[in-house]
């Protein structure tokens, strides 16, 4: 019983993803789905590629999180095009609520549209949002360990990023055990290393984005 | 029909609740439900708490995780007295896998229990373990914005760790800010201020972890 009750709600969620793929082809737009725990700078990496693709891509930005417009207002400060969702103390953000977000959205307009996840490095995983590619985001602050503990998102994940590069100096933190961990889980996802703090890494961020907005406005 | 399974389901957590709180109480046992995002230093703090208090308390510990043993690995090598659960996939422990788990230690030999939830800002707070304290540890490296973004688990803790105190310096985190927002949420519980790695504030959190080992054993 309590199966067949999760496995509708999955359903349904697939059902409704499908649908926001198809608009996001038909638009043009390349999507991104940004998974990460608490704290770990996804509004950081949000705010730099706004600031770094000024002028050359349009983005729009849909912030997720249990409460609060904080992040959307940092947002706001550089571009009108950000939604927040607030979930209400759901742990993910969902197919529908993507599909309400961009109804407010002109997204014909825009190349690229960012879901900042809620931060959570669990449940997001789990829920397809009709992206193009998931991005997980570690930082080296919570340690080298995460793919060990936390390997579903690592396999789904499309992009690795590994942030807050400027505290390895002040930490233990491993760089061939965590590569190593990831490579056990997935061989194919390339991981880009940078600090939002001190733009470390960012330009390699930035030309992965390029690159894909270029590939996805061809095909 | 969701919401009613929902409902049966916490329903029978908190069963399972009460009877833990009841075997927890009659073992004159201190029981502590250590919750944060994952990487905030929950395991470094569970090792120097059994390496303060050799000989003074008997420590057992639950550790939490969606798979591996690696953090139960490394508590093993200060205590026998440690139980990894794996939730395979769950972002939370339950009351029902606590029973399982308290099933296998020898309780009536230990003063205190920590169990060490799964990282994870959202989803733990809401399962009732039996425990008396939940404990929430944020991190400097975090950011100071973490109470207005998750507030519920500030809302519920009994206790508020702040760690990783020794990065304070190469942040831009602000104590008061992050101070008012708990207190916003929460005007009674202490905030204990501490870094597992350089022992500062750590005689606090030991003095808070003794005096509420002799409230709970003279009741």
């Amino acid at each position: 019983m309590k199966i067949e009750v999760i496995e509708n709600v999955l359903k349904y969620n697939k059902d409704q993803a499908d649908k926001n793929r198809k608009l996001f082809k038909d638009s043009k737009l390349l999507v991104l789905n940004l998974l990460s725990s608490p704290g770990a700078g996804k509004t950081s990496l949000v705010l730099e590629t706004i600031k770094r693709l000024k002028g050359k891509k349009n983005i729009g930005v849909i912030e997720g999180d249990i409460s609060s417009t904080y992040d959307a207002e940092k947002i706001g400060k550089l571009t009108d095009n950000v939604i927040q969702i607030n979930t209400g103390g759901s742990c993910h953000l969902n197919a529908s609520m993507i599909e309400q977000a961009v109804s407010k959205l002109k997204i014909k307009s825009l190349d690229l549209l960012i879901i900042e996840n809620v931060g959570n490095l669990i449940c997001p995983s789990g829920f397809d949002l009709g992206e193009d590619y998931k991005i997980v985001m570690s930082s080296v602050s919570e340690g080298d360990d995460k793919p060990v503990k936390y390997p579903p998102v690592f396999i789904k994940s499309n992009l690795i990023i590994l942030n807050k590069m400027d505290l390895m100096e002040v930490s233990d933190f491993n760089q061939d055990f965590f590569e190593n961990k990831v490579r056990e889980l997935n061989s194919d996802s390339e991981i880009i290393k940078l600090s939002c703090k001190t733009g470390f890494g960012l330009e390699k961020w930035i030309s992965w984005v390029l690159d894909h907005c270029k590939v996805h406005n061809n095909q």
